[in-house]
């Protein structure tokens, strides 16, 4: 017999956790594709080289690939993808004389990464991406935010807040502190202030910083220069970590932030703080014109995306309540989405939800529905009763779009019952050999326990339908 | 410079290939769900065993497993699932008590053999399955058959026909043969009846069988016996061989031809036969009161399905006129499904449409609409208009449930009308700096090619509506 387990940091979806899940990617699909985005499908394999391409992905993330190899191939040539940006990447340099510029994609999908199996973490996991290529200005920035706002909107997630920010305005305050070369590993302790708090990341930024044992570089900090250093300098003075936390402290709000002359004056002036700034004035205002509630969508001057590939927006989404969750939704611009695979320069803007996340959010928060059926209608039958009759109910029902499962065999009628309130469905049909001679049925209604008797044939989608508009929302 | 290509085998589907993929597996999970199956999701890596578990696939399909490793895993752990089948026999073995049984479930997702490429032979390619876990009864097997038949029908394929059969009743004419062992490879010989024809079946079941070098077991038709034989003899004698072909042949059409003693007398007479007519008369009749149309269901007693572990019905589906591209939804009942994962039988039956040589056969006839958007609305703009201008009025569309998507920059508004008659859209909103302060859009209906002009913006859903209604299924 062998041992029906999954493998270590995979895991099934049951109907309860599969059902809700569907219902999210169906909201998201439907909000993309009225804004105006299209599907597009790529391999869940992709040739090795396409993924290790410098600046594809992070080192800790070309650490996690998953090789793939068949019984004809030699190994190293294939592997799996980690995320959906490098295929997008790679499938409009090769097919952008086809579909042409501008492109809006969106993608749902299973990406993989080998990483360390935890609580809540899976090396299998879900993105749905929206992207567009092809295109520099700000409307396309904002329908990007827009389209994050819209389908968690749509989807009925909690209260949520959508944090833009602009890398060149953190690029402008890092020069007027004369610590432009410092940005990435800036960056990087940055992106940790909600998680250790500003005394930590004070400390990473002034602390002398010592290299880890056989790595090429901490992950945690400033890289030491010269590289064979194992000892290296603090990444900031205290006087520029005091600054740089201020500007990220005081950067939290609305539009009201983007006044910087109040937080910096120095930074302000700066003219890559300046661009910047009116960059990200314009994309809020954009969104808040196509629709986004001026409360979900906010600036946050500290946000910095550990991955150095954005250029321009930055944003990550968290659901109030449930900020150490961290971002359901980020993304940004890349000045140059497809440079690995071509020369033709492609701007690119997208956002990616995190489905696994924000369901296990949910899950915790519980605001997920985990009814075990789609159909609300379950049709049970005596023995002694033929299969036609619930089948031939069952697909009256069915017909006029209401979902109706028939028990698959005439087992006693409390125990067919039984499944359907377990189950979760709504109504129960009774079909016995008496109603079958006077063509009428039973029906228990499993919401709001009670039932009716004698109902005639003729009457069965009117009776079920009135019947579902009433227990609509009832607790099942 | 990296190369975009995707590796040999697999490849990207734009979205004039994914739009209507989506729109049919939508279809699909809307029929599943509408007749009480409720999603599962297992992972796309299995544990290697679990595969490779002895009647989980063919030898065929073993030796085309894509393995997989990550940097930290030993290789021959895990691997990449080549059906659905086998990881729903793993999920029920290891979850039925907490789901339950009966269990209906679908699943629709990618599954990967390593396949020799050729035209219209992928890879990785996407089956969308439904089964029954837990029951024997004949209600069940209609249902399966149902779920394909409501599914197809509701997708708009072009006329199909399912085509049924029982194991039992081939079982039965081999054993009145006196040749019930050679049952495997007259099964493997019949299902070729179609593609080869009725000579080369006669010729391979009559012949002396050579065994190919190099290989275990000859594909094509009897293992020799005992195995370490290179030449063995014929599967049948001519007379066993012809009274065979005379069932598969005469044995086709609607419930008449269940009146076995017409084609075979003696085979007719068998009980096992006997057993397999009546269950098929049950399915068929149980399919058609639950609303399938007879002359899309039918029976097929030639119809074998190489797939030894199937245990009752069987069955195939083609779409008239397209018999060449073969079945594009096939199933059966297994008596056991996961006994390699749990000593608790579990009967199961289910069905399997094939999405890739569907939506082959689908472009190849012509009937795909391959439309590069799925938002109907195009909003154009000037140059001096605010982009908050038509990205608020395609907000008000989306928010009424109408797809709107802006021209993310405003160019030469022909340019942008050009993408979107290049893309399909039907009608083009067009605002300038005039109709900005006079308030009101000009709108183009690139279905009829006419044009209204200064509809004031207060009129905007009404007007969209009324149009998209009068263009519905006009060409774009």
């Amino acid at each position: 017999m062998i041992d029906p387990r999954v493998a270590s940091g995979l895991r099934d979806l049951p109907p309860s956790l599969a059902i809700p899940r569907e219902r999210l990617t169906t909201v998201f699909r439907g909000v993309f594709a009225r804004a105006g985005f299209v599907p597009i499908e790529t391999p869940h394999i992709e040739r090795l080289e396409v993924l290790t391409g410098k600046g594809a992905g992070s080192e800790e993330v070309l650490r996690q690939i998953f090789d793939v190899t068949n019984k004809g191939g030699k190994p190293g040539e294939l592997a799996l993808r980690f995320d959906l940006t490098v295929p997008l990447a790679r499938f409009i340099a090769k097919h952008v004389d086809t579909v042409g510029v501008p492109f809006k994609r969106y993608a749902i999908g299973s990406v993989f990464r080998g990483e360390r199996p935890a609580k809540g973490r899976f090396r299998e996991f879900t993105q749905c991406d929206v992207d567009i290529v092809g295109v520099d200005g700000p409307l396309a920035d904002a329908e990007a935010v827009l389209a994050i706002h819209d389908a968690l909107k749509a989807a009925g997630i909690p209260p949520f807040r959508i944090k833009l920010n602009h890398r060149a305005i953190l690029d402008g305050l890092l020069e007027t502190l004369g610590a432009s070369e410092r940005l990435p590993a800036v960056l990087r302790s940055l992106d940790k202030l909600d998680k250790i708090g500003r005394d930590k990341v004070i400390e990473e930024l002034t602390g002398v910083r010592r290299r880890p044992e056989g790595q090429g570089e901490s992950d945690a900090a400033a890289p030491c220069s010269p590289p064979e250093e194992t000892e290296c300098e603090p990444v900031l003075t205290p006087e520029q970590a005091a600054r740089v936390l201020n500007f990220a402290e005081k950067g939290r709000g609305g539009l009201e932030v983007l006044d910087l002359a109040k937080i910096d004056p120095e930074a302000a002036a700066h003219p890559k703080a300046i661009a910047g700034v009116e960059r990200l004035r314009q994309v809020v205002e954009l969104a808040q014109a196509g629709g986004a509630d001026p409360e979900r969508i906010g600036v946050d001057l500290g946000l910095a995306r550990g991955l150095d590939y954005y250029t321009g927006i930055i944003l990550e989404t968290v659901v109030l309540g449930w900020e150490r969750f961290g971002s359901v939704a980020s993304g940004g611009r890349y000045d140059n989405l497809a440079g690995l695979f071509t020369s033709r320069r492609l701007p690119g803007v997208g956002a990616s939800i995190g489905l696994d996340r924000l369901l296990a959010l949910l899950e915790e928060a519980g605001t997920l529905e985990t009814r075990g059926t789609i159909a609300p209608v379950l049709v049970t039958w005596f023995p002694g009763v033929p299969g036609a009759v619930p089948l031939g109910l069952a697909a009256r029902l069915r017909a006029v779009g209401v979902g109706a499962e028939v028990y698959p065999e005439p087992i006693a009628v409390g125990k067919q019952m039984g499944y359907g309130s377990q189950r979760g469905h709504r109504l129960g049909l009774i079909v016995g050999p008496d109603e079958v001679a006077a063509r009428v049925f039973n029906l228990r209604d499993l919401a709001r326990r009670d039932e009716l008797k004698a109902i005639p044939w003729d009457r069965l989608e009117s009776t079920i339908q009135h019947r579902l508009n009433l227990s609509e929302g009832a607790p099942a």
